[in-house]
């Protein structure tokens, strides 16, 4: 087996970490994530940065927190100035192509302050987050009084129109809707239309037109390596999906839902003002889930089809000895645990994600199908990728740590703790909270056992994975619990006064640049000249000079 | 009087902030300083970002605190994506100039990443840290076995070249060296040349020629209003100044030293470290200080009368009505006291600076002569200078706030401390403490009365301004001070969370986009259209669409 020469980098959106069959789910089948789990390193203590997709995806593409990159939410753009992935592995040699989504958002102003026009090559990668675009495809074709939601161009809705699929916007009519008896649609965003087939062939719809796009990326000649971002939008919602995945689980397989009366008697301010929303609300509601999770894990079973069609044309065509493989997500999903819908908070459904990573070298022989319960977080990818493509991490602008070590059965140095944020300042979760744009701000530590959630101006949160793993005790008010909560701020406190912005100088330049004051002729507490080395001395005396004093 | 027209940003190189006599000094005089103190504002409590010269000036030119900028020591080049007071105020229509220093580095990678080039009008900029250069000049053309530093040309020595200053480098032999009596030089370097005259005409030397240029400024055509950083090496060191400078003041004018035989009793490991490095071995030496310090304040009363030149020039022309000057520097000295030299650490001599403006507007007649005792930072220049054009302030890139308010005579909610930040990394001191470049971090918070010093890894260091002005007791393991201790952790830490990246979005923008999410066409959480208000229900129903599902 060679060593790897190619990544590909697949990410789901919204897929939780526990809905795969290898990672323990009782009902859902995932032959083909089980089957790359079979070859690779399952790490099963994954947490993104930000459990929304915007800020997680800029620190996946960043190697940086998003206390760093300031890409803090959704639709909020990726400074100009920020390194990606992209930029590290081109140095390297190496191309960085997308297939799929990235949430990107260009930073325009800056972008016009830099003379920069997204229409050469430079420009082209900085608007989109250093890759190299085979396509882009978001998802999320809305239509609202607003118009229609963004300005991304949509090549999936081109696709379907080329397909015959004539409504004014497929991917809203049929991708992710189904049909009324009456010919009228019946939305995907209506979760009681949630087990219905989209109105759609299943051929046609996102995922395996997606996966038809990697493949021909795959197919294609390319004179470098690469890295290939094959992001899916699925199993994001809407929550639908085409027939035969509509009804391939019922309500008889959904898992049941996690939470506690006591998860509502006086909770922390923001659990509890999350929790009151109309999504919280809703996924409470008696018989929501069991309506919605089988469609989530029906989208969840097409992408496992649709991975198995990608694996099968890497081994078909001898790729796969030579390829990394990935599998990711942005985030989770509560789907009504914990009384809440989307993600937003950090229990592990939210901020815990699937990962799982092949590599085909012989040094990770020793690890395949293992897994690895090491604290990994989305910032690990960018400095894996570069390890593997034999480059060196560059530790003053990357903060994550490869994963290359874990792969191959050692045991490297690593982190005690994991951090993840949410800047709410956009919903009106803040508004009811009464907090602004520098104070809507939640931060997770999490140490493995010990899981705190700070937000600015309220009372701590913070739970005992140990002794309560499915997070219901919020021991973030108890006295007896008051050493774990002052210790995990201490953390989060020192992971905060990091210099994560020191991004132009080296570990090697400053630690070089230590004592070399005088070589430059600053001599600095210098009484007289006997003090100095004989090398400084000629630079203070002995030049004959015009007289000037006079 | 008109409201102010063009800004004079005035900033000396080194300036203790009570090294004027209408900060109190005793025996050094200060007439233009004072002159314009008399019709400004004196602030008596100016603290920098960073107590040395290259992260405190990009914290001025940026308006963002070096956590914030990332330009953390002395050559750490700006990030080519941190936004200046240049672009702010050239949004406004106001050119921003520069006469004199900087210490800028041009961020090299940032720029070849992004194809900027700095012979291009936007890639000077940039590489200028903002401005437009009328001159720069960075003082500093020492000589040492590694050659010539810097590769900053030096506008000063050609301009000693053409004067017929025939030294093959005039900086560092004439400007910054006596004359010995067999015509060799006898280099400002050494302390014990301190009060030789140097080997230069007084009109030739660094402050009357940056002067000159900068009346060369004020008499050119601008067509648009301007902020003129003029920008002074002096009172900087090497410590020579010209006749007649150099004998203005004797021994016998040097104030006592503020040091005490406890500060060396155990001190905290930093202070330590730096209090015993060479320069503060020899400044703490009999006899130095009475030499140094003559020469230091010879360079600030050439300063001084500089300033008067520039002063007469605004009188004659009649600009000084609708000129604002803003008085400032960017670090002191600690010239012995402390048993310190150079500036490195937080006691008021390094951290806190003069800070007088003045503002021709007539709403600013109530506060001429006056002091004010507020916390000020050197991130509020830039939105003072953004306001005083009539601009709004970007609350979402600058970390500081518009002295306007303060200076006509109002009391604008303000800020509870203020911070300021060293990266000693580059130091033989990090390698003395045995700490690396994540860890070789020093942070000062200081509330009005208390200033704690936070080193990363070692005890606090604790003050208190009130009962100890000159900073001689430290309180930082004292029982009795441990709650204040806390207390500033605590509040440097909840500014070491503040969501400083998150320059991409205003406030505005994020509290605007509360509860939109219906109108963009994205219902989460909805059961049914009964549940949607009938604006949106057309877009989740009723269309007609052809059947694919079957």
């Amino acid at each position: 087996m060679a060593k790897a020469k190619n990544i590909l980098f697949v990410m789901y959106d919204q897929l939780r970490f526990d809905y795969l069959s290898c990672a323990g789910h009782p009902t859902l089948r995932t032959p083909n994530f089980d089957r790359v789990a079979a070859k690779g390193v399952r790490f099963t203590n994954a947490y993104v940065q930000s459990p929304v997709c915007g800020p997680s995806r800029m620190s996946f593409y960043t190697g940086r927190y998003v206390h760093s990159h300031g890409a803090a939410g959704n639709f909020y753009p990726l400074k100009v100035g920020e390194i990606t992935m992209g930029d590290h592995l081109r140095k390297l040699g190496v191309d960085c192509w997308l297939v799929g989504k990235t949430h990107m958002v260009v930073d325009a102003e800056g972008m016009s302050r830099l003379g920069l026009a997204a229409d050469t090559p430079i420009g082209a990668r900085v608007a989109e987050c250093g890759f190299d675009v085979w396509v882009r495809d978001d998802g999320i074709v809305a239509e609202g009084p607003l118009g229609r939601f963004k300005a991304f161009p949509s090549a999936y809705n081109d696709y379907l129109a080329a397909k015959g699929y004539n409504a004014d916007n497929p991917w809203h009519e049929n991708a992710n809707a189904g049909i009324e008896g009456d010919g009228s649609i019946a939305s995907g965003w209506l979760l009681k239309n949630a087990r219905r087939p989209a109105n759609i062939q299943e051929q046609d719809s996102e995922t395996p037109w997606l996966t038809s796009e990697a493949i021909r990326f795959l197919e294609a000649e390319h004179d470098k390596p690469w890295v290939c971002h094959v992001s899916y939008i699925k199993p994001h919602w809407p929550y639908i999906a085409p027939a035969p995945y509509n009804d391939m689980y019922g309500p008889e397989d959904v898992v049941p839902v996690v939470r506690s009366q006591a998860e509502r008697r006086d909770p922390h301010p923001v659990f509890g003002a999350f929790m009151d929303n109309p999504i919280g609300t809703t996924f409470s509601r008696e018989g929501v889930r069991e309506e919605v999770i089988p469609a989530y894990m029906g989208l969840i079973a097409q992408c496992d089809a649709e991975l198995g069609r990608l694996l099968d044309h890497l081994d078909a065509t001898g790729q796969a000895e030579q390829t990394m493989i990935v599998l990711c997500s942005d985030h989770g999903d509560y789907m009504g645990d914990h009384w809440m819908g989307e993600k937003d908070l950090f229990h592990d459904c939210s901020a815990k994600v699937p990962m799982i990573v092949y590599d085909p070298s012989p040094e990770a022989d020793g690890t395949r199908g293992t897994t690895c319960g090491a604290l990994v977080e989305a910032i690990d990818l960018a400095p894996t990728f570069v390890e593997t493509m034999g480059g060196d991490v560059p530790g003053h602008i990357l903060e994550g740590s490869s994963l290359l070590p874990w792969l191959r059965g050692e045991t490297p140095e690593w982190r005690d703790a994991v951090f993840s944020e949410y800047d709410y300042t956009m919903t009106t979760m803040a508004d009811d909270l009464g907090k602004g744009p520098k104070e809507a701000l939640l931060f997770m530590v999490f140490d493995g056992r010990w899981k705190l959630m700070h937000a600015e101006g309220f009372r701590p949160m913070l739970f005992d994975l140990a002794s309560d793993p499915q997070e219901l005790t919020d021991l973030g008010t108890d006295p007896d619990h008051a050493d774990e909560v002052a210790r995990l701020m201490a953390r989060l406190n020192r992971w905060a006064r990091r210099n994560a912005q020191r991004t132009t100088m080296t570990d090697t330049a400053l630690i070089g640049a230590r004592g070399r004051a005088f070589e430059a002729g600053i001599y600095l507490g210098v009484w007289d000249e006997n003090e100095l080395d004989e090398r400084f001395r000629p630079f203070v005396t002995g030049t004959a000079v015009r007289d000037y004093t006079g």
